[in-house]
């Protein structure tokens, strides 16, 4: 099975209402945020990569699907394989230690076993928010916004690999910073948010299929950062390679027409009758990619 | 690293007041109990189970520590590997489906991933608990109890493997029941209360450890069933194997000397002044085994 035909299936077996059909990155429990994010070794992360900065994205990954709700970490439960590897184990506590310590989310508890084979690693996240967006929640007429600058990781991704790059680009995809103060400022003005994890294009896709319309994006205005036109560019080439990149960790959020957001942020498309993503670039259509972003299992 | 070592270093870190110093199976928050275990293929369970057990087992281990503290089951959040084998995708959402509805414990999210090697399958279970019992409460005086009988899954482990023997162990060793309805009944009158996974003698010395007291258990107490006594008998050398095999989901609790408990338990030894485990049979000092159970890492 594929995830989706899991989740399908998954479907089918008694949901706590929380769970809102699984059609959500956390799932609800009173003013809890709950969230939980594997990353395996050789495909959400590189067997070079170091374990301080693996650490550091188990963590950012979670704690960015807590910022999609407003939410303020409370705390993290860690399920750890132990592979015999102590200078592993000193980075990865170090890296552990630096984002517990970065965003004031202590550790909760959690589980070591015995690893055996490709390292897989799992954390709980929770939170709390006060009246969390969902993703399903855009409205027809809605602008969208995207925090912050879109492909940066995903470049960062080649060089991590072994091309030449500059290290902001290197820093975006080993260290995702995870949009908590931006997420609690949006939570209350925002129809719908989630944060961009494979890639605009399909993550706002997927807000637009959850929230029942079509939603259209303007290449021209996805937000590039210095570093990434520099190295990549700036052609509708490299602005479809940043918006299908995936692993951003900016927020992708809903607001009413007129409304403007209350951090710094880029409209991006606009929310309409019908289904599916169309793409433009100044005015003009763009034909889709035939990837147009991480799809998973 | 080991996970005593791994432990101590990560105690280092920002801990929540709720991890209790990680020296307890399960987190607190407010009146939320929080548990995370992984099971790993090849460590926790054979390539040769059925998806289905495994399902079972993943969730029974967890609402196992959360029967320790008393606490009612609110939901699991399911970190699960998609290998491409459909077959054992629908056997394990069958299992799933079958300890979900047994224990009234629905799904409220999760994450899936694409395997790369083993299954590491992770869950985390969230209850409710009014008053949970630590596993550091126990007082030099107090009795030690244990429900159920233990033994039945470590026999049922080498007839998994290949060995002959009666479906009863074996069902014990794929099929553990969380003792959810015994932990209620338990938790306002234990002192110290928790589940024994590892074994029962390495369990009880845990237990006396958190309390800082000596723990005696009588090898003659400990409780063995028809079937392990048919198949392994009840010698010494049976009886060292039942309490040191693990995999028992057992309650193993503290109680003041003159009480009695409220579900069917056996006595199986008493707390004292001092430090350590101690075992007799029949009033005679039993040397303790080289090992006393499962040692995690």
């Amino acid at each position: 099975m594929n995830e989706s035909t899991f989740l399908t299936a998954l479907r089918s077996l008694p949901l706590h209402a929380g769970a809102r059909d699984l059609a959500d990155d956390t799932a609800l429990l009173g003013d809890l945020v709950l969230t939980k994010d594997l990353v395996v070794e050789g495909i959400h992360f590189l067997p070079t990569d170091p374990a301080a900065d693996i650490a550091w994205k188990l963590v950012a990954v979670n704690l960015s699907d807590l910022a999609a709700k407003g939410a303020v970490p409370i705390g993290i439960l860690l399920g750890y394989p132990l592979a015999g590897d102590d200078g592993w184990d000193r980075g990865f506590l170090e890296g552990l230690r630096e984002i517990c310590q970065t965003f004031a989310c202590p550790i909760l508890g959690g589980d070591t076993v015995t690893a055996n084979g490709p390292r897989t690693l799992s954390l709980t996240a929770i939170g709390r928010a006060t009246d969390p967006p969902a993703r399903s929640g855009a409205r027809i007429g809605d602008a969208l916004w995207v925090t912050g600058t879109i492909g940066d990781a995903a470049a960062g991704l080649a060089i991590a690999i072994g091309e030449q790059g500059p290290s902001a680009l290197l820093a975006a995809y080993r260290r995702p910073q995870p949009r908590l103060a931006e997420g609690r400022a949006l939570a209350p003005q925002a129809s719908a948010m989630m944060d961009v994890s494979d890639g605009l294009l399909i993550d706002a896709a997927r807000m637009a299929q959850a929230s029942r319309c079509a939603v259209m994006i303007d290449l021209a205005a996805v937000p590039l950062s210095p570093a990434y036109a520099a190295h990549i560019g700036t052609n509708r080439e490299a602005r479809l390679a940043a918006a299908t990149g995936g692993d951003d960790y900016q927020l992708l959020f809903a607001l009413p027409p007129d409304a403007t957001p209350p951090v710094p942020a880029t409209r991006v498309g606009s929310f309409a009758q019908g289904t599916g993503l169309t793409l433009t670039q100044a005015g003009h259509p763009v034909p889709l990619p035939p990837r147009i972003g991480y799809q998973h299992g």
